[in-house]
């Protein structure tokens, strides 16, 4: 069949299945920067944020597989796998009405509550800055892993080992990082035209990689973030190479949908196990927060539905095609969002160093406002203006503060 | 449906469309050099100049989507984004016949004559140098871009604004390149078994890419091509970077079929807006051009055809398929062309270093002699022979010159 | 059909077929190094080690054609063609009862018995390292060439001229490397349980790739191996960069399976045509060896039966798929293989340099168990335990043994 676009094939028995699906977002974006220095260049143009072109399919009933291949990237594209995986989902234990999915390999575990929903579907062109931060450290796309998945009608539970990011990395890395990530959903209230979520996430880096030969160990964590468009891949705010053991984040999620509006937020905490500054013992574990508060109101009617397959809300479905002849528009939708990330800890005072163990990653603060038209259920395009306001501090104490106007448009198929 | 191998499937009610779609073209090569010096040795041997699969597709009636992974290249292959794009096709404004095509992503948008027939059905392993130089200026293969595309029986026409070219750059850009292509070609006289082609097409840049970090600009533009052959990379004309802010580019195309005979021919004047020499303020704006002429006959009597999709000629589609069994043999052709690129302009005398702002780029010639073999409609087979000669002289003057001959193979098959 | 998970399209008439087809091998492995040196830090973690889409097709009946793209790899991923071929087969010249094949790009053609294995069948993660190490010469994967397979019911012949391995080198060539492969096996004694396998093959290196620009030249070939698993990319044998115009090499196979027993060994010598050691002329051409002991216990009775398509033995399929439901089990198997790579050639004493000459690669010893589980024909997981004893000396005489203890585990599907 080729239901909304998407080739799928399935056997008589329906024991096998196979669907081919790709992804294709292309992002135009402009960015005007004040006061412009060598740090803040954020350059225009486009970007394929992603290009994906992969499988999912079930074989002999009870396995899943898939490979899908990315062709896009961040400021700049690149090919490399995007995610392959093999699960197996044909055992029900303590009752449980959906089975327990078991899989290995690499995708991306949703971290919160913006991630449960598909970049496909999203309000934006990018995550929040606080939950595309998060994302990063233990979990996002290609990361690999041994999970466990479970849910049941209005519940959803995670449980998921994590290891390194495919792909060749930058610096060759002689014990690859270790990372969990915990997370827990459900939807206390629930109705035909109203879906209410809350949830929790506990995840975090057991042990970094290790860029060292031989017996010596070097560790460190890095938190760094772009503003909430990539088709730059330059970041604003980066706490630097912190030598760490470890770290843990602490998520929060709520979120709200009532008929034609939806509304969410969620807030995270990130506390690093340092070990060192320099070649002194580290004096605290630095921690850094971020938060975001985000709604829409789709103008055409359709509603964000709350799923348990993620823990977290879907995008919207055109009710009607966008057809010239017919006179039908499909479906248009406001959305604004509000987002927070600060990467400092202890940075003191502009006109002088930071105390012993400041981090002077910066804040940002961004305001953003959105267009979304959904053609049909494989076309959208999202027009979103954003304000960004980054407050840092250099190492001598220079304010190395940005304001940034950006405009951007993303053309988008996906099946 | 397998029609021509190409594995197609189409909603019953015709309305989505999607079709797997791959082209392999891999070359050998022997390059005998003469003089051989470091800065001529053109390497012997293999290469995939295009590895691709992807797909075509039609979601909703009237939108096109398409993405194609490219796994080959020039002188070493490696895997990036070919083409991803969505259109819009559902709109007939100003009494067209044909629906006006709104297109957004990446694409190849067809340059002039020769870049308007497929790479799968051209007459030789590459384009003529001049159509090649100025295919890759606003145009090319993986260029982003927003277009529109109209076209009647015996007319085509397009204007597109373009992009960058996608992949990560090997140079950092803080502004992307801005490009145009404006092109419009019709047929005045045809019947069952002739055409006639007339064509012109303006290009160029608008902005090249800054590749200066902060306030500070630099922006340059620089024109350099292969002999017509790429399993080597390397370049023996070559202009070197050119301080710019922009260039324009005029095409004038002609074009030819009679029942198994074709001809066709282009010209291309090149002029650079440079802003400076060195340190000094550019004494005038460096101009360069090219031309090809080429021909094809058919020993098997198939014709080249015109076609109003591109604005240009069809190749070849054997009558009768290769086989041993039933002793048919496919399509033969012979073809022929001779190419000039001169990347010169007041370059001045040998022995001496050339006048202020002379551009020592060089001029090359070849001719070409290709036997080409179409066992069917997916599979064949190109044997070229080229002599190629460059003349140029060096920064201080001394003769950079080469004489080169090329024995190449192309194995190819396309569905 | 969707036959084993693999999507087959054909036409009515046969004479077209298309096949969608997937690898991918998920490793993680543990290494347990001492002494642990900066020389051998094998790193721990997870690595795709093939992750391959692509399709198989037949069209105008007589053509085989094959694209697939690579987006896994040794010790990190990068995304790369793995083959892409034009195949003829509809020539049965010699009084053959099946086609000669034709083909012409790049594919890997079988170097050996484990070799005519295909790697989703293997007892083990890794083929034993001299087989490994042999295949990488002048085959392996991605490496182009021209050949002609032929076969019989019980025999199996090829001869293939091989160039480059696709992707761009590391180092720029001038001109590639060309080499050969030439391979027979027979199964002198087979009945419906049991097969015995003979074989031998001649292969190697004609001329290196020359990575000196201009006149000048320079050949080198270089024989290294990692331990049979590859999540780290080290080496912990390597004979360093011998400056050569060519090396030969010898392979002896021989292989037996009867009921749910399998045994298999190969013995390779490589000779290397050495020009220069340093500055002198070379005062003899070094010779290295290697071969491997191997064999399997299927637990739940499945056979490995020996097939004439690449001259060599299939992998077990699983009689019963796994099933909680039906409480059946899938395939189980032990296995087990003793493996020898010796790269010294007058290496000398420690203690004291080399003799003029003396090649100190190293010598490898691998003890490998495993436990085989093919829940059905698209799934399996392979847990091997090995034990790796490297002797080797340095350039001044020190001794650098490694004793490495490797769990590892790769989950796999195939179609």
């Amino acid at each position: 069949s080729l239901n909304n676009g998407r080739p799928t094939f399935t056997s008589l028995d329906g024991n096998f299945k196979f669907a081919l699906r790709s992804v294709v977002q292309f992002d135009a974006a402009h960015y005007d920067v004040s006061p412009l220095r060598t740090d803040n260049d954020l350059g225009s143009g486009t970007n394929f944020r992603r290009a994906r072109l992969g499988f999912d399919a079930t074989v002999y009933k009870d396995w899943n597989i898939a490979l899908w291949g990315e062709f896009g990237g961040t400021g700049g594209e690149s090919a490399v796998l995007n995610q392959a995986f093999v699960e197996y989902a044909g055992w029900r234990p303590f009752g449980l009405t959906e089975p327990l999915r078991l899989r290995v390999g690499a995708w991306a575990t949703p971290t919160g509550l913006e991630d449960a929903t598909s970049n496909t579907e999203g309000l934006f062109l990018e995550r929040a800055a606080a939950a595309e931060l998060v994302r990063g450290l233990a979990g996002g796309d290609g990361r690999t892993g041994f999970g466990a998945f479970a849910r049941g009608e209005r519940w959803y539970g995670s449980a998921v080992l994590t290891g390194k990011v495919v792909g060749t990395p930058s610096t060759a890395e002689y014990n690859q990082q270790s990372g969990y990530i915990l997370r827990a959903a459900f939807s206390p209230l629930h109705g035909p035209d109203y879906d209410l979520h809350l949830g929790a996430s506990l995840q975090g880096i057991l042990e970094p990689a290790d860029t060292a030969a031989g017996p010596a160990e070097a560790n460190a964590v890095r938190l760094a973030e772009r503003p909430e468009v990539r088709v730059s891949g330059a970041r604003l705010v980066d706490t630097g190479a912190m030598a760490a053991n470890g770290l843990q984040v602490l998520g929060l999620e709520a979120g709200a949908s009532w008929k034609n509006l939806y509304a969410a937020g969620e807030w995270f905490q990130v506390d690093v196990s340092r070990t060192q500054v320099g070649a002194v013992r580290s004096p605290f574990d630095p921690s850094f927060s971020g938060w975001y508060l985000q709604g829409a109101w789709t103008l055409t009617g359709e509603r964000h539905p709350w799923s348990s397959a993620n823990g977290g809300f879907n995008g919207v479905k055109p009710a009607k095609p966008f057809s010239l002849e017919k006179r039908t528009w499909g479906a248009w939708e406001l959305a604004g969002r509000y987002s927070v990330l600060d990467l400092n800890d202890k940075a003191g005072s502009a006109g002088a160093a930071a105390p012993l163990g400041g981090v002077r990653g910066g804040e940002q603060k961004i305001t953003t406002l959105g267009l979304n038209w959904y053609p049909n259920n494989v076309v959208r395009f999202l027009l979103d203006y954003q304000w960004v306001d980054v407050r840092r501090l250099s190492a001598a104490g220079a304010r190395l503060d940005s304001d940034v106007g950006v405009v951007s448009l993303r053309s988008q198929f996906a099946f």
